[in-house]
């Protein structure tokens, strides 16, 4: 019988768990020491509260389980977002500014690509409680200094705006189901297809809609979509922000893509990609989202992101493996002060046990600690051990 | 509309997900320092390798779910024990001792007590391929030191012996129903029961299964069994273990317990169990399960613990709550070095977003940084803020 996992479904053995873990640590302190206090909502939740403000496509994406105890249906969490926004509404109740961070497994039902885990494993922070592009700019330069931690430095940021398309969109008065074609169309940047949905819808709507896929590069793009874009009062306000934010973060590579409007459908302003590694998929996404609270009796601003650890584990340097050093076994109190001091130093001190089978060598040790003259120290390891 | 969480289900808010977090550090730390690698197992499997070697109870609490992409029956984890068995059996297939550790969330279909959660954080440390009774020693020695470190230490420790109940139930030749039974009527130490129960067994196993559960208190306990239980040889081995176990930790509070068989039944030699804080309830529980490997195709010696660091989290000494830095946002490089020093050193600095509702001081700052002849530095909080 072969023990084989659920496809996209995976371990991580010692090596990538170590990543993963070094990872964890670092991108959490860096959020703990900018006043993003820690939560961990839990892995199940009512499906109604677990969904709430989410796209169809999350609600695809969750494992469905009916609660023996209530006969209620259950879900567990494809994306921590919701669950956060949900404690930030509900439960602290704090007036004015709030910063959160999560850092958790999901589970998705189905993968979102062919090389994408179904459980990855989310990492993100939250800020509530403000409404201007002070917060967007904290968060996009929070993202790219925990990138740069990990030694997976964000080589592109691209930001949107998920107003532009909602004016558009309003204006040229579509129904729900033409609206999410057209999102989907922009999306893929199918241009065709695009000029095929518009047709019948009234300009200027039409073709700023129709232009919204060539708003796309450096800083200039800003001045080219005043140029091109109606001047609706949400528009400029919009285009107004990502002025701003190019402003505040001149030293980041950002990007502009006037046409990216990615995320779970519940964003509500700027949005923002990063990219590194010359990997075609984003990195890490987060954008504005002010609609989400309001479902949990609380509207709120809020702006985030969020990342799968497990792919920035398998991109960075990782850390040099240390080799142990191999202590016997023997009730020798001067042995286990120097075992301990060592440990307190960090280092890796392995006891050895009698009957083991092979060398310490393939179990990782190089050195080991011998009893001399001058008490216990450590020695290389012996050549046949 | 109320946004409650299943029963037995909760979220950990900001306090006591810093003091969970600050223990899994701690703990897999000192896992770490002696040699226990960690692995991070999935949170799905297929059901059938999942609740391999396990007893009922785990599978009756086990949610199931159906694999869209393959139609098989799929389990989120309710332990992660025989996970990582199958991780040494089958993915690294060391020679000899392997050491590992692993830290996440689990979930029950049914909570195991009226306080228990549907989502334990287990957290353990396992060691393969030892069949001696230093493994077992390193073990308990090692769960003792973590929950010190905890600040929860270890105020009786409890050991049993499987191998006992194992050699008295096979002397007397019960049918599988009747050593279940018999198995839970020494759990709830149910005399009355027993004695139902052994109608017509013969002596001397009769006697034995008996006296189990009055076999139970200091070392002193194992001299008694030795003259109460039969002369059998898996009687006498396990009795020479535990009193080798008991001059190998004389150090800890240990207690004998001859009829603790606790477990999820796949355990088969020397077990234990850790009790702190005036709690009824065991805070950890660990034994020798050498059968597990078997199902996965390599069957290994393996000893190990877990436990639940939600409990840890709410019974320790909190860390004390340190005050955060508020530093206005300003575009001064001056202010972004001594912001960036601070947090450097641990301290939490937060940015000032214009329009914060409420006092920075109930955001939890309680110093600031203000600038002044000698550059920025860090004043108590104004009053009014």
């Amino acid at each position: 019988m072969r023990w084989v996992l659920p496809d996209f479904i995976q371990d991580a053995l010692p090596d990538e768990a170590a990543d993963i873990e070094r990872l964890r640590r670092l991108m959490l302190d860096a959020f703990r020491v900018r006043g993003y206090r820690l939560v961990q909502p839990p892995l199940l939740e009512y499906l109604d509260s677990l969904t709430t403000g989410a796209g169809q496509d999350l609600k695809l994406r969750t494992f469905k389980l009916v609660d023996q105890l209530s006969g209620r249906t259950m879900g567990v969490r494809a994306d921590m977002t919701p669950q956060v926004a949900r404690i930030d509404a509900h439960l602290l109740n704090q007036a004015g500014v709030a910063r959160l961070c999560y850092c958790g497994s999901v589970l998705h039902a189905l993968p979102s690509s062919l090389t994408a885990t179904r459980e990855p494993i989310q990492l993100g922070a939250e800020l509530y409680g403000h409404v201007g592009i002070d917060a967007d700019a904290e968060m996009i330069r929070l993202l790219a200094d925990v990138m740069a931690l990990a030694e997976v430095p964000a080589e592109r940021i691209d930001v949107g705006h998920v107003g532009l398309f909602r004016a558009l969109a309003a204006g040229a008065g579509l129904a729900p189901e033409r609206e999410e074609a057209l999102f989907d169309l922009l999306q893929s940047k199918d241009v065709p297809g695009l000029a095929e949905v518009l047709d019948g819808v009234a300009e200027p709507q039409r073709s700023a809609l129709l232009a919204l896929p060539r708003l796309y590069g450096g800083r200039e793009v800003l001045g080219r979509a005043a140029e091109v874009l109606p001047r609706l009062p949400e528009v400029r306000a919009a285009l107004a922000e990502l002025s701003r934010l190019a402003g505040m973060l001149q030293d980041l590579p950002l990007s502009f893509d006037l046409a990216d409007l990615r995320g779970y459908h519940y964003h509500s302003g700027a949005v923002f990609a990063a990219y590194a590694g010359g990997s075609p998929a984003a990195l890490a996404l987060g954008g504005r989202y002010d609609a989400v609270g309001e479902a949990f009796g609380r509207g709120r601003p809020a702006t985030g992101f969020s990342l799968d650890l497990r792919r920035f584990a398998s991109r960075g340097a990782r850390a040099p493996a240390r080799g142990a050093i191999l202590a016997p076994m023997k009730g020798d109190p001067a042995l286990a002060e120097a075992v301990a001091a060592l440990r307190a130093d960090g280092e890796i001190v392995v006891t050895e046990l009698p009957g083991h089978a092979g060398t310490w060598k393939a179990a990782g040790c190089d050195r080991q600690l011998i009893s001399g003259g001058d008490g216990w120290t450590v020695a290389p390891l012996s050549e046949e051990r």
